[in-house]
């Protein structure tokens, strides 16, 4: 059962808490430490972006439409539709010669207000390419494209596109295709369901393919390293993924997704942490991410100073004072 | 403990889920059912709203500002700040010769998108008029005008204003003034943590105060009547507080709390209801509500059918196709 990760506290009372579970695994497949029940199936959701842009760089799209760092990690992104993300995604869908419409994501407000707000007054109109997937709706059309596909329909789960996203996913994470769980996603594509071991696994491999072919491993490392090179295209500004990368500055790589989930691949240790809170509250994961780092002593001074306020992040009330915090409360080398 | 009340399920799977506690507790204080542990110590947040209204009608500063149900229904609201919102607490503060610089709730863009999109194109500012809580301070800031107290200050616990609503609520919930625990509210002012199960019994108070001095039974009836014939100022366009009350059209009243909280009293049924969400969310405690009038057989086909979409929600991505649903899953009639 999940256990009690985060209690959230208002003057001298847990008001809300927090529960979930947290896989630390090894590129061999060694669970290094557990919390909770790591043998749940959950839905990766945006945190398998990094895994599905794989195929980007196999199929020889990223080079035919010379992919740089910025673009695959846009690719990775759940961005806040600033005018950054908004600007590459439009660049990478001229580069293919397609349009925004071809983007088949749906629309929702930018996730920054303040890019919410000036896209309002400057008379703009909310589109697909604000979406926070919009990047790897791009990065999903250039290889429809570049494999001479159809490119209306390329997020059905029988497209070549998610065909071949399936199969990276399957042998990274060791699941069999089959067993692999399909759900839609906010964005219309599909979404995968593994145990958070097996998560975690896919984590671990992308922080050490060391195990894996010559050519998988240089595609991932194309892949993590374009997020730790260009972090501000991973989320965006006062984003915990882009703020992360930035003060990490190299050492690991981190991916959100939606229903409390946080994944993190960290080279050095050829590990791989997947974390899901059982109640689908993003709030809570980046406490459970900060915390996990310290306990294992992978994080020094001067970064966990830089993060302190994902650490333990303070509640303000709309007249700034601090009202209460996120505290985390659990200990990664205590079995229940 | 807390228990499973709903799942959130996508395609197959359930992704997420939420416990939580209920209390049903009748005006005489018994505990007609309950689900999970409702001793426990929560605090109201704004399902208190209503109780905190009361002290508006007893010093007479109600009437000696001709507070309408509208007026009075919007002390008890969390609005959505839609100019129906605004432009009222606008017009109680100038019934008190006051500005919207005398509300010292802060500022949050307002609650309804199309409110916000509105307020910005036509080139507004966001200010307290716009906070969902801008109808309570204009009520508390009534009470201090008419008792000659500081304007300045209504905020602070021992203002006078927090005095006499920490009386009504310790009258109403039968908990002591020294044993409600009090934290700060996103807007400033001070909340009341109680036991559930008082929490509900002050909702039960509020539904059926028969057994409470007359004065009281007034005020109460007086406040209670104002929510239910002006529903659209608790809430606002597409809330649950607002269509909930629209629809049982003068049968029950309810009131939303942050944190998920939800309080419902049943007049007809003497009965309090209230739910606290462990984790905090929100999008939980409509469904939990909506299941627990319809074991109770406190609603009919029709309410049911006009509030379905509130009792089980369906997920809509981004392309506004369903992709997983909110589904309650407990009985208030089993015990764990």
């Amino acid at each position: 059962m999940s256990e009690v990760l985060v209690t959230v506290e208002r003057g001298q009372l847990v008001e809300s808490l927090h529960r979930g579970d947290i896989a630390i695994v090894s590129a061999n497949g060694d669970v290094v430490s557990s919390v909770g029940d790591i043998e749940k199936v959950v839905f990766a959701r945006s945190s398998m972006k990094p895994l599905q842009t794989i195929p980007i760089i196999e199929t020889g799209a990223a080079d035919h439409y010379h992919f740089d760092d910025g673009d695959l990690a846009l690719a990775c992104a759940s961005h806040n539709g600033e005018k950054q993300h908004t600007e590459r995604a439009a660049s990478i869908l001229s580069r293919l010669d397609l349009e925004v419409a071809n983007l088949q994501c749906g629309t929702h407000p930018p996730r920054r207000q303040e890019a919410y707000e000036e896209l309002i007054k400057s008379g703009g109109d909310v589109t697909p390419i604000h979406n926070n997937c919009s990047g790897k709706h791009s990065g999903m059309l250039a290889t429809a494209k570049h494999m001479n596909e159809t490119v209306d329909d390329y997020y059905k789960i029988e497209h070549p596109v998610q065909q071949r996203i399936l199969s990276v996913i399957s042998e990274l994470t060791d699941v069999p295709v089959d067993d692999i769980q399909i759900g839609i996603d906010g964005c219309g594509v599909p979404v995968h369901g593994v145990p958070l071991r097996n998560l975690a696994l896919g984590f671990a491999r992308m922080a050490d393919p060391s195990g894996l072919k010559e050519s998988r491993q240089q595609s991932i490392r194309r892949v993590t390293d374009a997020m730790m090179n260009a972090p501000e295209m991973v989320g965006g500004t006062s984003r915990f993924c882009t703020d992360f990368m930035k003060h990490m500055n190299g050492k690991m790589f981190g991916k959100v997704g939606a229903e409390g989930v946080y994944c993190v691949g960290v080279p050095k240790a050829g590990i791989g942490i997947a974390v899901k809170i059982e109640d689908g509250n993003a709030r809570a994961t980046n406490a459970v991410i900060m915390e996990i780092l310290s306990q294992m002593d992978l994080i020094n001074e001067q970064e966990a100073e830089a993060l302190e306020s994902y650490h333990r992040p303070t509640l303000l009330n709309a007249r700034k004072e601090k009202v209460g915090m996120l505290k985390p409360v659990f200990s990664i080398y205590q079995k229940a």
